[in-house]
């Protein structure tokens, strides 16, 4: 089991936009500087973020990026979903009807109890990351950080911050 | 998010193999015909679960599969790591060291806080895979499954079991 590399970025991304003061945005390149990654590659994140209403984009030459949502009204899973896609980890493709001597549909009136199962640890998952906040994921990094790591986060974003 | 096929597979023939009597093998053949799948795709599958002591395989003509540890002694987390290996589904590539004006490792005493959440989500799937035992499959399937889905399995196992 593996999660796109996009999920790290866009969960970095997500946390330092909601940072910024109301109506103030991030350019896509300084995003993807900041965390080492090249500007196309954060793209296609960032876009699929914004398609599923988490942030916004300001186009224009002081354009960029910005929370469409407040941090206490987003969760890890919001993020997690909008990068990965809805579809779960565990993809029953209904073996159990293949084969020699196949069987009516009609001898399958309940889904697999195989699916059922990994269906329901995944739920788990998701709950789990319902259930933290992206505001938690702040609150925690400013209570436990080095403050040097605080000083140059603010340093980048003071230099980079639009308009 | 997703996991490998290999899954879906690899849990359904744990369960047809839990049904066999005491010192009976199934070939790794009659199972991939079974559900449909190509023996050498279904093959690497059995070895993963034959490696990680969950299926213990018998030389020769006559031989095959069959389990190693009683069902009420596997669970689907051991099946699911089996296929797809131990590392968690997120994977930190620790960004959060990268771009410009780098700290020295000293500023990061402690793991990123988003890792931090997403492992532990992670946790509560794997703990939901760990509290369903391949014998309770086998128990809910028996209790809930067609007549015509037992027999079909019944006289395919006959069919292909030895010795
Ligand atoms: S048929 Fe897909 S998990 Fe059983
Ligand atoms: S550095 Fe990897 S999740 Fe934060």
């Amino acid at each position: 089991m593996k999660l796109g590399d996009g999920v790290e970025a866009a969960i970095h991304c997500v946390t330092a936009l909601a940072t910024l003061d109301e109506g103030r945005v991030l350019p896509a390149a300084a995003m993807a500087e900041f965390h080492g990654l090249s500007t196309s590659y954060l793209l296609k994140h960032l876009k699929a973020l914004t398609k599923a209403g988490i942030l916004a984009s300001v186009p224009g030459p002081t354009g960029g990026y910005k929370l469409a949502k407040a941090p206490e009204d987003l969760t890890l899973l919001d993020v997690v979903l909008a990068v990965e896609g809805p579809e779960p980890a565990f993809r029953c493709k209904e073996i159990r009807r293949k084969g020699p001597n196949p069987l009516p549909d009609d001898a399958f009136p309940k889904p697999c109890g195989i699916n059922a199962a990994m269906l329901k640890a995944e739920q788990a998952y998701r709950k789990a990351l319902r259930e933290t906040l992206i505001s938690d994921l702040i609150h925690n990094h400013n209570q436990t950080s080095d403050p040097r790591v605080h000083a140059r986060g603010c340093a980048f974003v003071q230099q980079h911050i639009r308009p």
